[in-house]
């Protein structure tokens, strides 16, 4: 038997590889090459020393719960640890609202096999992050994008959207959100908006899915955590499903995150979580819940701040130096990520093989478009690179743009000799 | 907002809570209380020291792989183990067949997402792994029973079951086997009828997914490595897709499994667990790659096979003591578990509380039917509690059962006094 199409459920024949695990890929098999394409964090930042004592005192202590199969919702202390963070995050919960997840990535699909059929609609931002839009795609929802500001959500737009959408009878579900740094654009959602899209939700009858994976790597000089107040902060309705991880501030290594959500909806998150992977692994839960309750993160965070805002400075620096004038960039709050848009009518797709031979790679920035657009942007991850790869990958990038515009500039000239 | 219930998917209003899961949540609040319920490996046979050892050098080798995000099909080094694995088992295949998922319940899913559509019918055995049922169940799947027989699936039901739903316009997609030390019946499937079925798939054109988890883990008394033979050793068409597990062999809290199947379907998987969750730990990948390096399965399963045969004897020894003449039950040849009916009418769900009260648990066996059967049965697990705890839960099972036949005799007598 050769043939399996007979056999694929419609999800299986409709999905897609990510863009972003693509370029890993790319990464994994080229010598040499310089990545800014998966935001991974810096590797240099891992809490090597800690994690060595924590894994030998969880083994020393011969308890046979560390290495056994644990309840699906989660190990108990560290559901009660992310309380705690959520609390210095102003939203107030109980670890009975919370569900640890292997990573946010399965947060995203959880939430949304228990929320989605196919055919509803989950409004998206132009941009949004990919890995969204892959769970929710493999789900069959369709995705229709919502154009963003400088502040973030267009929220005129957004209520157009709406109101044409059910118009036309569709079941729109939730708006799916990243407020803090996003992925990939690296903005802030202005506060009041926050207040105004949370309104909005309860009048429009919606949930929210808030992803915030990134909120506590602001870069100092141009933010602070008074500009994080995540939505869930105001949710007295019980709208928002919010999601964070320990995947950028430990290591993702260990793929620990998790989901707050209102009972009823944690408790089928559980459910479905039970039926696709039993239980998060015990002894990573163990591991990141040792590294709270040795209060790393008090120290380690203005640590990771001050290094994600460098390494930003080293992009925009390189930038300066050799893309200026060809590319565009709003300038980001914190996160991995600087957005960039090329100019002149080139786009991400005609750089790419070009960049690759320069030694090069990004992730284009239509995947993160649900309406096929973005094709001018790229997503040009900071965050694990030294500041001297930074410097040489952007000088590589400038001669892929410069030779793509040389092409374009010689296919023009050759098209109008031959008018 | 308070009624979610408008928000829900089809699949979330139909998910159950798995019956072992729950027995877990019971064991997890209550004190003193003995379990036969979840098949938890026992935990003082982890190889602690080995693991203390392999954790230190990882995290002392500062090789930022080892806490980073990696490819989505896992390690590859994990993958190549798994091969050389398989290859003892009489399998041939290679790393880029292999998908390393968080327990075989990830692959069960994932396969599941690949190849199920709402109402498409997978084959299940009577009675099956209750893993399997969920995961399938949330898909929205219809799962059909097939009977067994002393040496596994009848094959004249198997092929009398399929042309009837033939008959009936149904998408039959796959069988679901677990053909060493069947979960919950500890039965092997005979030699000869893992290579009937696999040239009945052919002949039928439908897929079969294999599920080995407890393959190593014969009792040397009674059955050895040659009765264990995988049907996917005899699959030269590319009809079976294989699972198992290191979840028993060295520790569940790794969640470390693998899935073999054919390259197009097998890319599939990819895709789908891309969008789940990204990757499997990589730390967790890299350990137990670690301990397959350093020969330990070699030396610990023979001594594995031996401590679970010796639990076995414990509790037949013990419902020889405590139970005599008020079960039945066929003699496991591996694995976890005890597959005991109670006699004289009664019913698993009849002596559940009672046995609660008297402090021991089990999962009520009509979990394991598909089609509602099965009231009769209780599975218990011997592989966790020590053999002192073993007969003690027996002797408290005997309790439960005597009383609830007390009761059950009580209620006839006055039910006959008042007609």
């Amino acid at each position: 038997m050769k043939d399996y199409e007979a056999f694929f459920s419609q999800s299986a024949l409709q999905m897609r590889e990510s863009a972003i695990r693509q370029m890993g890929t790319v990464l994994a098999q080229a010598r040499n090459m310089i990545s800014f394409a998966p935001g991974y964090p810096a590797e240099d930042q891992f809490p090597w020393q800690l994690l060595t004592d924590i894994t030998r005192d969880l083994l020393d202590s011969r308890d046979g719960n560390v290495l056994q199969y644990g309840p699906t919702h989660g190990f108990r202390p560290l559901r009660e640890a992310t309380v705690a963070l959520m609390q210095k995050r102003h939203i107030t919960s109980t670890a009975d609202n919370v569900l640890i997840t292997n990573g946010s990535q399965q947060g995203l699909d959880l939430v949304g096999r228990v929320l989605l059929d196919p055919g509803d609609v989950v409004l998206m931002e132009l941009p949004s992050y990919t890995g969204a839009i892959s769970a929710f795609r493999n789900l069959g929802a369709s995705m229709v994008g919502v154009r963003q500001q400088p502040d973030g959500i267009d929220l005129d737009h957004l209520d157009y959207t709406l109101t044409s959408l059910r118009r036309d009878g569709r079941r729109v579900k939730m708006l799916y959100l990243v407020p803090n740094f996003q992925n990939p654009t690296g903005l802030l959602l202005g506060l009041k908006k926050r207040v105004a899209v949370l309104e909005w939700a309860a009048k429009a009858g919606l949930l929210i899915v808030e992803d915030d994976p990134y909120r506590d790597l602001y870069f100092p000089d141009v933010a602070g955590e008074e500009d994080t107040r995540p939505i869930a902060a105001d949710d007295h309705d019980g709208l928002v499903i919010y999601l964070s991880s320990f995947s950028k501030t430990i290591a993702p290594g260990f793929r620990m995150a998790w989901v707050n959500a209102p009972r009823a909806i944690g408790a089928k998150v559980e459910l479905a979580k039970q039926a696709s992977d039993l239980c998060t692994g015990n002894f990573d839960q163990r591991v990141v819940y040792e590294v709270c309750r040795r209060g790393l993160l008090e120290t380690h965070l203005p640590k990771l701040r001050a290094h994600y805002q460098m390494k930003r400075d080293a992009m925009v620096d390189a930038i300066g130096v050799h893309l200026k004038g060809r590319v565009t960039w709003a300038p980001p709050s914190g996160g991995f990520f600087l957005w960039v848009a090329l100019t002149g009518g080139l786009t991400s797709a005609e750089v790419m093989p070009l960049a690759r031979e320069h030694g090069v790679i990004y992730v284009d920035g239509s995947a993160f478009f649900v309406d096929g657009s973005g094709k001018e942007y790229m997503r040009l991850s900071f965050s694990a690179p030294s500041p001297e790869l930074i410097d040489e990958g952007v000088r590589r990038l400038a001669a892929a743009v410069d030779q793509a515009q040389a092409a374009r500039g010689a296919a023009q000239s050759s098209a109008a000799a031959t008018r």
